[in-house]
């Protein structure tokens, strides 16, 4: 994969985030990247993200596609400007809602792969709908709704 | 405290859960408890669980919403058959739909409260709202549909 990360463009400030900081050693680290007009990330469970049994539990699924959502509203978000993700000003998303269907169990054997498409781009909000799936079945799926952080509170940006 | 937390009457298979297993060593092991017809939950943020700056989060956020309120489906669900947690046969409830909307950025410093009421208890279905606070102040909303798990699914009951 010779595509650099849409969280890898973070700011430091923005860096920290459990679910997606480049920073944060304790972590998840997700990465996200484009498949064409997808975006796409692949994430390898722990043992103990277990639900029960053999399953993952379901706030890991909920934490990963409001991450990877997240992200990739910003890289949509870039795009549609015709901008290089962490050029100025920075384009950086948060969650207003978030609304997830578990559809099967999620095999903690991984590795879960999300793939998401864009049923909005605005410039201060992006809906994205992600899919989570493993061995081909899709698990989860997601629809998030993304508000543009203030540049003010995006400490980093010049 | 003098209750017993619903999520100390899990089977030993069923307390692993990251979110509300009592038996992981590294996840959240949230207490749900009642609190009149409510079901409460207090958790305290670890560092880790940052967002950025002083605000934890989102995928804390869905775990907590998530956990404690399929565990308070659970102890409804008994409360509505007129039988104490723990007795045979076995109510466990999963998650099948997660809505959560971020109202306010969550302050990482918590405690968080967690408050759920009941939209419907049905025998195989609960329908749990949860508010999520800090300081006094509703930070987020969820609304967890929950379904039963098949007994045949929780070894460790007789």
């Amino acid at each position: 994969m010779t595509q650099k990360a849409f969280q890898d463009y973070y700011t430091e400030f923005n860096s920290h985030c459990y679910g997606c900081g480049r920073l944060n050693d304790q972590g998840l680290q997700i990465k996200s990247y484009w498949d064409g007009d997808e975006a796409v990330c692949e994430f390898q469970p722990r043992p103990e993200h277990t639900a029960f049994g053999d399953y993952v539990y379901g706030g890991l699924v909920a934490s990963l596609i409001d991450c990877h959502s997240t992200g990739s509203a910003s890289a949509a978000a870039y795009k549609a400007e015709g901008r290089k993700m962490g050029t100025e000003p920075r384009l950086r998303f948060v969650t207003a809602a978030l609304h997830v269907e578990y559809l099967k169990p999620t095999p903690l054997a991984g590795p879960l792969h999300l793939r998401s498409t864009f049923k909005e781009v605005k410039e201060r909000k992006v809906i994205v709908l992600t899919e989570l799936s493993a061995d081909g079945k899709v698990c989860a799926t997601g629809e998030v709704v993304c508000v543009r952080m203030p540049e003010n509170l995006i400490p980093g940006s010049s």
